[in-house]
């Protein structure tokens, strides 16, 4: 990851960039918003809303998704389960940000109430519409002003771009998300997600939506569409935290025959491992992107655990937001992993760590149960950190930072191998540094 | 926890209270050190380094030793192991500050060399000296420079006070951290500790020792020792990195006869969880502590794993560092736990969440399956937060974060109450927020 390996001199750049991948919606696709103010009951104070809609011109058998693990799903999780278990088909997708309907007084009736109102405005059946919110967890939807929304929604529904719907779903996020894959037999796949993923279970959450109009079966999208997962989305984490409303849907609309399945799957894995890295990328206060490669590793399962526990771990972080290559706590994550009963916990049993090499940058630091370093080693360490910085942290007059940029400068990632020479399994986790720019806003960000 | 209710108007006020738990000494022990300046050949720049000695004036054979579970421990840590599994006596404990001791090659056999050296200042066998190293991982010892000091550490052993030892082995320490007993025998426990724990795994680690007059035989310390280390060292967490040189020693000289071993096992709890959460307090950059009760588990295990899980959450964290009532962040804490088989994983089936009771600050905050919270309760939750912080952050004209005082103001703490009804057990965890003042300690504190 990425597929590509793109720079951008400016946020112009990239939003030309963003405008390819997102123009036009495959065949058979709309997408509206509308965007309004209203007083969440439980914080007296004025907030704005942007609801989005995507509408498929005929509903569709064909569609799969995949939805948070946490025991506190939202709402909209709930009500997409059983429009997933019905074995329906789908007409649009409703899609809400800054309330999350998560644990409200409520939240079932009222995400059923919202796709009775989009599917009054569309024409098809309240069960034909998947909804998905993502905001704070514990607030009520404004229902009566989302309905009265809709209308506009709707009237504004346009076939030209994802990028309304890719603009219209974010919250912190510093820029849409997009990405494009184009197959053979003249299908596309166009995908948009909001993170910042597991990045913040406040304004929960990650949401992905990924539109093709190939015709694809709904049974091999629902075999895909999981594998993928598994080494995209859930190959990513930006602090370990995992959102009440994280869903991943994929719609096949149908209207370009695909005879290649194969190759459908390889796209659709492309355009996922570039949107859940971009996640990571625009992750708050990520200052730095870590690429971590297990290899030799007994299982997949196991090889991905490991990586998760290296971007998870809060000293290799900071240590990585300093361009600081302190690589005793690299191998302390592992080591803390191993015995804690990681790889066990993972299905297998333990490798023998005295054959562990780690690099850094491509760099060999440990090898054979010792560490390898020199004073020019650990120069040459600091370069590859330095050269993956996303921008310079400051701060400003107050002591609050944030990042000077809403683009992202290069797809450049401090990069981390860990050969286990324990089996033939691999994985690659993608995770960021801790930074003062993720403390400051998340310690006090809604106030 | 704590069993004592402090505040501490000043640094003197909180000097004045440490020197009385750490004077005198249980009979029978002196404490010496010495300390000097060295150049790491793995980044030649000046350091400073401390070598603390602690003295039995007759070798016992009764103590106990509980060591990090990581997969890569420290030399002192394997050599600590075998002096354990040997069954012999121990005369002496060695520390020294600044360089771990971890995966830095021929570790071992550096350690056996510094014991040969202090056994021959004491007039002790090498293997009755138990060596301790925090610091730095990845870097060699000065064996040559630190067998140099040891006579004079020898030379200043004395049996006034546990305060120079305590002072001597602290890394990023605000301040000394040290506990005192007494029992109905008139023997003493006198214990002293540096952090901060899993929160410094580079300037690695927790390491607590444990001093005590009283006649408590070998069977019993090590049967008690693992028991009181469960729900006090184990039952905190800062950052959730696990050292690779944790280190917790206990030894009983024998002086004074103790016939009721109850009584022993209840003041050593008390002195650990006290100790415990003096390294929390002292937890870099940490300006509030976080309690968690778990209540109504299925066992104690399952308790204390959510509670970890609890305060591990950066969001949650973050929240907390920020006086933010964020409640959603912990709810969602929970239902990763769960979601992610935290329970079946501590051994037990999971318990029917929608009955979770939570509170904040004693407030109830979570109930029956929906959030319950209004403005005027978000300020009561809110003031909460604000009573426990230990100190306003406030950043210097370069935007640096750093604690403005080197003394705990108080012991109140962010108390979190989670109810499961689901079984007779509880824990309480204790852990700390995540602040701007950890970023700028551990992002770069080595350059």
């Amino acid at each position: 990851m990425p597929s590509t390996n793109l720079t951008f001199a400016d946020a112009a750049a990239h939003r030309r960039w963003l405008e390819t991948q997102c123009a036009p919606l495959p065949k058979g696709f709309r997408v509206g918003t509308a965007r309004f103010d209203f007083t969440p009951v439980e914080a007296p104070k004025p907030a704005r809303m942007t609801l989005t809609l995507v509408a498929l011109d005929a509903p569709t058998p064909d569609f799969a998704a995949v939805f948070t693990k946490n025991a506190f799903p939202g709402a909209p999780v709930i009500v997409g389960r059983s429009r997933v278990a019905a074995g329906g088909a789908l007409g649009a997708l409703l899609i809400n940000n800054k309330v999350s309907n998560v644990c409200a007084p409520g939240g079932v009736a009222d995400s059923e109430r919202l796709c009775a109102g989009a599917a009054a405005a569309l024409g098809i059946a309240p069960e034909q519409v998947l909804p998905c919110s993502t905001g704070v967890i514990g607030w009520k939807l404004p229902v009566e002003t989302m309905l009265a929304a809709l209308p506009a929604a709707a009237a504004s529904l346009d076939a030209a771009s994802a990028l309304p719907a890719a603009e219209g779903i974010v919250t912190t996020d510093l820029y849409p998300k997009a990405r494009r894959a184009s197959l053979r037999s003249g299908a596309t796949i166009v995908a948009f997600a909001k993170g910042a993923g597991m990045i913040e279970p406040n304004l929960a959450t990650m949401l992905a939506f990924i539109l093709t109009d190939a015709a694809v079966p709904r049974a091999a999208l629902r075999e895909m569409l999981p594998r993928v997962v598994a080494e995209s989305f859930n190959a990513i984490s930006i602090d370990g935290d995992t959102s009440t409303s994280d869903t991943v849907a994929l719609v096949a609309g149908g209207r370009v025959a695909q005879p290649d399945l194969g190759e459908f799957e390889d796209a659709l894995r492309r355009v996922c491992r570039d949107l859940a890295e971009d996640i990571v990328r625009n992750g708050e206060g990520v200052r730095h992107v870590i690429r971590v490669s297990v290899s030799g590793a007994p299982s997949f399962e196991s090889a991905r655990a490991l990586g998760k526990a290296v971007v998870n771990a809060p000293l290799f972080k900071c240590a990585v937001a300093g361009n600081d290559p302190n690589v005793g706590r690299l191998v302390q994550a592992v080591g803390k992993f191993a015995g804690a009963g990681g790889f066990e916990a993972a299905g297998c049993a333990a490798p023998d760590l005295s054959r562990l090499r780690a690099t850094l940058g491509g760099i060999e630091i440990f090898a054979a149960g010792a560490f390898r370093l020199d004073p020019a080693k650990e120069e040459r360490l600091a370069r590859h950190m330095r050269d993956a910085e996303l921008y310079a942290s400051r701060p400003d007059a107050s002591g609050f930072y944030a990042p000077p940029a809403r683009f992202p400068a290069h797809e450049r990632a401090v990069e981390v191998g860990l050969e286990l020479f324990a089996g033939d399994a691999s994985a690659t986790v993608t995770g960021a540094d801790l930074t003062h720019e993720y403390v400051c806003e998340n310690a006090d960000y809604r106030s």
